[in-house]
């Protein structure tokens, strides 16, 4: 018996990591077979068309550029105050909702749903989420002693499956009498799929429905950390109106994230933004994410919140960064194109890509896909029913071929 | 009654804060009667002669000189491998103890607490530390569910109270199987005390005396944060070399932080460092913290992990720190000679101060010895028995008289 000092419930925990193997598996065949034979579809960050990370030139300029108190001073606990203005109108733009709204600076988007769960969940209860889901939900709620169900995504149609969430949002309900619902959209990972303002008002109904029991509380976690590269600034937020006037027992947390929209993946920055009919509701989001802040990481990050908010506050600036964005979106967007136009060609089935940084081909078999790819030196990440794409990651002539190199690997295995 | 959305475990949470309180009371008078005619002595951060922030100059100049994609991407979960390599070496220099020794990269010093609070107790023990301590410890247990005890720091000598560290130790571990003990030293947020070698031995004593009951666990969690305020290098640190050859029981962690080290507080990067005769135990150190981590603020500012591993692997650089890290030990040093000498001549008792970055006078009435000393447009911290003055920010003139006015407030109100 190995010797072991953990506590009860902390024994065995094993982190392992899908993302880290496939990529690690990608730079190894880089070394061996030289950088132009590799296609790396692994990575979660921009590469542009040399396979250079990405950092929007004018975010590198501010940060480089900021007093040096900025970069090494505590901030405060809940966020620096403009910071946290800053973000509620980026992340809402002209589409408001009309309610209260308060933002908490986070640890990037991982730490929204980390305070989400402490706070919003009891121990022992179920968080649920869509079938295609970011692996690291289930660490998050596995580590903090809560369960991670899923209700299937996609209808046969592929558009967002209201009968499955229904059945899954009532019967935990029944089971319990609060609920975190995490809902990553728009563009969301692994698929880039966004949900559409009418889908996003039949989810509302739905909430509203069950709401109308007061003893029961339903938390919306908004994962919104692909935003920024889903479309239009003021079409790909339209579903953010609807959040205005809820009952008070529907709690919209939205997941705010500076990794992608500002490139500032390394330097741990986010928010989650509180939208609540109820200012009770509101003024308890602050406190008790303040306090769990407090307990946690103590504070963030004071130099990429003062980055962000000098960007806001100058319209010069955040034109520039809106473009630089604009340019990756673009790039992605290409890349994207180039696939499915391929994907059609050779009769590969796509999930449905609407934005964000990866896309998916369901498969039955994802590692043994995965495994055959490495054949032709392509490298992706096997999900639980299928394998994703970082085109965020990999070049427009890399990405030519792919789909039919996907379909053949496919064909051969599944 | 109020709204609330919040598990029942959340509910009511609100951080009160001393110290930000009593910073705003400075802070306002500054504006009212010049900054020229106010003492503040609330902060937690090394200000120069001039009352500015210091940030070490070879710091800055490394941080701001780092290539872009060391700033914005992400790290390992557990930390980047060669800044995990230097904060062990930097903080054991040469008396690294005979262990397994691994480290995981946190959000500063306040992620390792609480790491070590969710991995090695169980929800509802009760965690250790002495009667004079950081506030936040107390957050840090009850965000996560446990309690918090305390045993007398000092003894009648003002030297480290063995006897009711016994005590407490030994009637906690006959309630519990699993004691985490946090200890700070050397230089003791808020005392500036640091145990001596023999002290330490003493500790350590008692700790293997216990564990020779094997079902008995002992986690020391020893708060280093201020260790490169402490005094020479390598006298500061002399009592790690004992926590080599420890019964497996034992677990050691030490608490490193990049925030006072390398004045970079606001970057929020620290790091656990286990410490065990047993391999499993590290092993297992590595597998459930990383885990934590990816379930709590996934990774790290890979910027400053940088940094530190850039300084660190250059002799040079890091000669250069130390020397400017020196610099300004010494300017402490001596704001807290002229307040000791000065106490002494006012008959002021205070705790025994050996380094850091605060000094402590016992009253009966804290609060309302502050706000005695606002009339002087002296501010200082107010604890549960004591005041904190923060040597790290006062200058060395306004610091002279202080003691006195101190002596004045306490025998007008104690």
């Amino acid at each position: 018996m190995t010797m072991s000092m953990a506590a009860s419930h902390a024994k065995g925990k094993f982190a392992t990591d899908n993302i880290f193997d496939a990529n690690a598996a990608a730079v190894k065949a880089a070394v061996q077979f030289g950088k132009d034979k590799v296609t790396n579809a692994t990575i979660g960050a921009l590469l542009d068309d040399n396979e250079v990370l990405v950092c929007l030139p004018t975010v590198e300029k501010v940060l480089r550029n900021l007093p040096v108190e900025e970069l090494i001073n505590y901030a405060p606990i809940a966020g620096l105050p403009d910071y946290l203005d800053a973000v509620i109108d980026l992340a809402v733009d002209i589409h408001r909702p009309e309610a209260y709204i308060k933002a908490i600076a986070t640890s990037g988007g991982s730490g929204v749903i980390h305070h989400t769960i402490w706070n919003y969940t009891e121990i022992g209860d179920t968080v649920l989420t869509t079938d295609w889901f970011w692996g690291p939900y289930r660490v998050l709620c596995q580590d903090a002693l809560r369960k991670l169900d899923t209700f299937t995504m996609f209808d046969e149609q592929q558009h967002f499956n209201m009968v499955s969430f229904q059945e899954k949002v009532t019967a935990l309900l029944a089971k319990q009498d609060s609920l975190v619902i995490i809902l990553n959209s728009p563009a969301h990972n692994p698929t880039g799929y966004s949900l559409s303002d009418a889908e996003w008002a039949q989810v509302l109904n739905l909430c509203k429905e069950i709401a109308q029991d007061k003893s029961k509380k339903i938390i919306l976690d908004v994962d919104i950390a692909y935003l920024d590269f889903a479309g239009e600034k003021a079409a790909s937020r339209s579903f953010m109106k609807q959040f205005g006037g809820l009952p008070e027992n529907i709690l919209v947390i939205l997941g705010y994230s500076m990794s992608k929209s500002f490139t500032a993946y390394g330097q741990r920055v986010g928010a989650m933004i509180g939208v609540s009919s109820s200012k009770d509701v509101i003024d308890e989001f602050v406190n008790i994410n303040q306090y769990s802040s407090r307990a946690t990481w103590s504070n963030i990050n004071r130099g990429a919140m003062r980055m962000l908010a000098t960007i806001y506050k100058d319209k010069s600036l955040l034109a520039q960064v809106d473009a630089e964005r604009n340019r990756g979106y673009q790039m992605i967007q290409e890349r994207a194109g180039i696939f499915t136009r391929e994907a059609k060609a050779a009769n590969l089935k796509m999930l449905p890509f609407f934005g964000g940084y990866f896309l998916t081909i369901p498969v039955n078999n994802p590692a043994a896909v995965c495994d055959k790819l490495h054949e032709d030196n392509i490298f992706a990440v096997p999900l639980a029913q299928g394998i994703r794409i970082a085109v965020c990651a990999v070049t427009s002539r890399k990405i030519t071929g792919m789909a039919a190199a996907v379909a053949k690997a496919k064909a051969a295995v599944d």
